[in-house]
């Protein structure tokens, strides 16, 4: 996103959200990380939606500028990376239960996540925390 | 952004979302009308970031489409346009205010919204309402 000139400077607390997380691709990635545990290229690559490798590795290195997600080599396959969230990544657990919360609600068709929609609707609380803390 | 392909064929509430406001200039449109009341294209266009007329019209436009505006003619000036957030639009007030809670955490300058962090700390479950009821 280094070709979009930055939202930020406006001082609002939603442009420098936007600027950090505010694109389509880079959402999804993190959904994978957080609610699926996603933790290599290869992984995340196998998206529903379908993403191209460059524009991955776009949004990775994007992530990985803005302190959301840590990149270290794989102990067990040394030609391997390993993404993970840091706790300022896992702290946008509330801003993705809002956006499945408000999609429950506005779409009517069949959703992808029921299960999460499901833990939300149970446990909020925990699901979240266990969201932040990254137990889940 | 209908030169986008959908993402929400994959069933996923996430992507269904990002569809409807996940792009960085859509959800800036839905903050000056939620948080700062505007209500006629050229109050929109006066946006801190700085917006060019047909990335405005584009996402006006997209939102129209998507439910989460109403666009109506000025009943006091028949040459302008009303646009107000529908029930579905006040409806994303919590993913606004996650946000704002996220940057205000993570974001160390000082916060063009400072009154609004203001308020979600001190009364948030009643300011979330005010906004979703349209009162704020």
């Amino acid at each position: 996103m280094t070709e979009k000139r930055s939202l930020r400077d406006s001082g609002c607390p939603i442009a420098f959200g936007l600027d950090t997380f505010g694109d389509r691709w880079t959402l999804l990635v993190i959904r994978e990380m957080l609610l699926k545990g996603k933790k290599t290229y290869g992984e995340l690559q196998r998206i529903e939606e379908g993403i191209s490798t460059n524009i991955l590795a776009d949004r990775l290195k994007h992530l990985e500028s803005e302190g959301i997600i840590e990149k270290e080599q794989d102990a067990e396959n040394r030609r391997s990376y390993l993404y993970t969230l840091t706790q300022k990544g896992r702290d946008l657990a509330p801003i993705i239960i809002e956006i499945v919360l408000w999609s429950g609600k506005h779409d009517s068709r069949p959703s992808a996540l029921r299960e999460v929609l499901h833990k939300i609707k149970t446990d909020r609380a925990g699901f979240t925390e266990s969201l932040i803390k990254g137990r889940a």
